[in-house]
């Protein structure tokens, strides 16, 4: 393999061409019009303009892509997350094209793209399901007999729902028959059709995925956990590896369980099988992904692997160079997303111009960003800055370096998720590893910033004050709480 | 310890201050006036002026550094390297000035600091020295017989020499007398004395060095060894761990061997224990540093440990939290120390302004810096700029990150090292792990990076091309052998 195609933009782009050139292979960016300027295109050997934005007249156009790969002579493609990454139709085009998918074959990806034929796959193995019943019922008696069974608390559903419309948690049997009914004739009303699911609810969940690698002999291995229960608008915005929950033999069983996901569709490349976790260490099979995680650099951090090189070396049809035994988690890792959004109005997307770029350096401090000063967060795109990775020996020197990142971190122009991250970082809640996928709803709000935002005002006010004094031997007492932060330190001695 | 004070520059200050930060410990920076703007000024909590340029009324003034401590309340003192961080009267001085410091005591740092106190320390534990006469001779029949005792090659070096004059390398016993009467006939001309030494000749010396850390309670173990062997004018420019060459045995040996060179001085603090090997894996002392050296980097990224975090617990009185089998390898680190030197005119500095300043990114490459874009590279200090490190699974990955990084550090303005660092990576011999300290002398001369200079003139000529065509899908070829450099693909699609 000499050449490869990468079918993405922004900080997954540059961060697949790193590995490739140190793999000493050549890469081949792609871009649309809305990224002429975009790092990924400075940074590629060659690079294709594949039309204007949005993704669908270019990113997501697959014949486009693999006529950039004629044009350059790319022996293969490697689609990054999002876009075409788990599209099963893009995947065949590209092997009937004679390239090679950095990635599952298309049959796997079809498999796992829809829930119900994953579930049929992963029971074939026994996975852990949420306990619920198989199929819609109406019925009042059979549904409490079935209730007790699952265990309560129970969740209804409505079997043709959504919006939360015919949705009653249930916390004892003795409530079970009211609420059924109030569910049915919810569900009947709004639907049009009574029938309603019935499940175990999850009240405290975490949200704990295994990256799992195949390669083309068969062979499948686990690289541990990574947790990603704090969530914002039901999306990832902090993870971490290893999860701070786990015992020994849950993360042994939990890994087992995703190499059999895995091996239910002969996967082969790099996937993610994700589950939940309840407080029982209870886990249950959620989805799996048939693509590299937007949170990979977690378990690189704990595991030393290069996953992309993994990536490349599994479709180049070599064997993984160790087995279950030979990997062992070092260290602890966290990612905070930092996306262009304002934490203080619902995580609403902030985009515009990065006036000032400064990203933090050091020890165990690693950023997967796509940008630099002066450059546009284009509209078109997931609004998504950069990843800002943390390692330390422990969880406590990872949080506490992420703490002294985030206030190197330097961004003014556009809101950043930046303030979001310190808050969870100090929260107590967080820092003893006590959260679920609840975390933000219950604990954040736009006031829980504004002390931070107070500090910032009254450091303002002291710097002036101390260059009006223009003092020969300067002493600058910064003793206020938030006083590490990097920008307030910015006093130019004169 | 709420408060230390940094009484260091560059880089090394602020790597310092992140450690401190993330323990939550105040930091007090120092300043020169010619490094008012500098940025271990504007990260500090605070920051005091404490005289001009040069060292001697300002770095190196130990009584206005304990002023500005008293002036901040600070409660100890970080020396870092260079500067006064081997002097055992300023170390006195911080003691009965009522301060710590974070680093040995007085007595261990003047046993160390001097060739003889140190030898005859470290003789106590039968530490291996470079064999050979322990007092200047002239006799050559009584030199004959201890040349043949020392063994072949012999290295006659007169007793108040310098400068080469009255030096011999003797193969064989042989030659020995003709050369001996020549080496006292040259010495006594030179010097008016013709007395020598003899000691064995190391004609392929490696310079390994152990790092190692020692608590208040008397515990010492070792991080492993550095290796140091690629030097230019006698100096260390890249460094990595662990080495090469060594096997299992001779590291546990050597790290023996350090902890008892330390042992020997009750050493408290961050400390390492330099020696010489020869081909046949034998090694010699030659010195112990008593402080943090440039390179403790390369150890952090094996080991997983902070060492300043280390000292400053040691200075706190706290007992080191591991044993010596607690501790062990993961992975490959190299650092290139980025100067600004001119590696085609025998590495003379070359200060100026930092005109384009963008350094590497992405998974396993620390950049610990001391400068941004814009800024210039006082003359009155050290030209080092940065220090590039970058961490693999293994040496090899290690290496072509290094490459991977050394293209991706745009530096425009000045002369630097990165050229001369990618020329080493890329040498066979250092590829393959079989080099001295005479690589640079044997390999490199200004004309290794002539091709890469001209591949760079043959990039823009084509990048000139490409962008008089104005295409609307562009494809530039960039099949040059050297293509691999971020610069060269700095092309704007206009």
């Amino acid at each position: 393999m000499n050449k490869i195609l990468i079918a993405n933009r922004g900080e997954i782009a540059l961060r697949i061409m790193r590995s490739a050139r140190e793999m000493g292979i050549k890469t081949v960016a792609v871009f649309s019009e809305a990224d002429r300027d975009a790092l990924h295109v400075l940074y590629a050997d060659e690079a294709i303009c594949i039309g204007p934005p949005p993704s669908n007249q270019s990113y997501l156009s697959g014949e486009k892509i693999i006529e950039a790969c004629k044009a350059t002579g790319a022996e293969a493609i490697h689609p990054g997350y999002g876009f075409l990454s788990e599209n099963a139709g893009f995947a065949r085009l590209v092997k009937e094209s004679g390239l090679i998918l950095i990635g599952p074959t298309p049959e796997a990806m079809e498999i796992m793209g829809n829930k119900l034929s994953a579930k049929a796959a992963a029971l074939k193995y026994n996975i852990p399901m949420v306990p619920g019943t198989e199929h819609a019922i109406t019925d009042v008696e059979e549904a409490k007999i079935r209730a007790v069974e699952v265990g309560f608390p129970i969740l209804i559903k409505a079997a043709a729902g959504g919006g939360g419309k015919g949705m009653r948690i249930v916390e004892k049997a003795a409530d079970f028959e009211e609420q059924m009914k109030l569910a049915v004739s919810e569900a009947t009303s709004a639907f049009g059709d009574g029938s309603v699911f019935i499940e175990r609810y999850v009240s405290s969940p975490r949200h704990i995925e295994i990256q799992i690698l195949g390669d083309t002999n068969g062979n499948i291995v686990h690289l541990f956990e990574r947790e990603c229960s704090v969530q914002r608008r039901h999306q990832k915005v902090i993870e971490e590896a290893p999860s701070s929950i786990l015992t020994e033999e849950t993360r042994k069983k939990m890994g087992e369980c995703a190499v059999d996901v895995a091996r239910s569709v002969n996967y082969v490349g790099a996937g993610t099988v994700e589950f939940i976790l309840d407080e029982n260490l209870d886990f249950f099979f959620l989805e799996m992904n048939t693509r590299l995680q937007v949170e990979h650099p977690v378990t690189e951090m704990i595991t030393g692997l290069d996953l992309v090189k993994e990536q490349i070396k599994i479709a180049r049809g070599e064997k993984l160079s160790y087995k279950q035994g030979d990997l062992s988690i070092k260290g602890h890792a966290i990612e905070l997303r930092v996306y262009a959004e304002d934490p203080e109005n619902n995580f609403l997307p902030d985009i515009g111009i990065l006036e000032t770029y400064t990203t933090p350096k050091g020890n165990g401090v690693r950023v997967d960003d796509g940008f630099k000063q002066g450059m546009e967060i284009p509209i078109y795109y997931d609004p998504m800055i950069a990843k800002l990775i943390t390692y330390g020996k422990d969880r406590e020197e990872a949080i506490e370096r992420m703490i002294r990142a985030i206030d190197e971190y330097d961004i003014t122009g556009i809101k950043t998720t930046l303030a979001f991250g310190k808050f969870v970082m100090q929260h107590t809640a967080f820092k003893e590893g006590n959260f679920d996928t609840h975390f933000v709803g219950k604990y954040f709000n736009a006031e829980s910033l504004k002390n931070e935002n107070e500090d910032e005002a009254l450091m303002a006010a002291l710097i002036a004050v101390a260059s009006l004094k223009k003092p020969d031997v300067v002493q600058i007492q910064k003793d206020v709480a938030a006083a590490s932060n990097w920008r307030k330190n910015r006093i130019k001695f004169n």
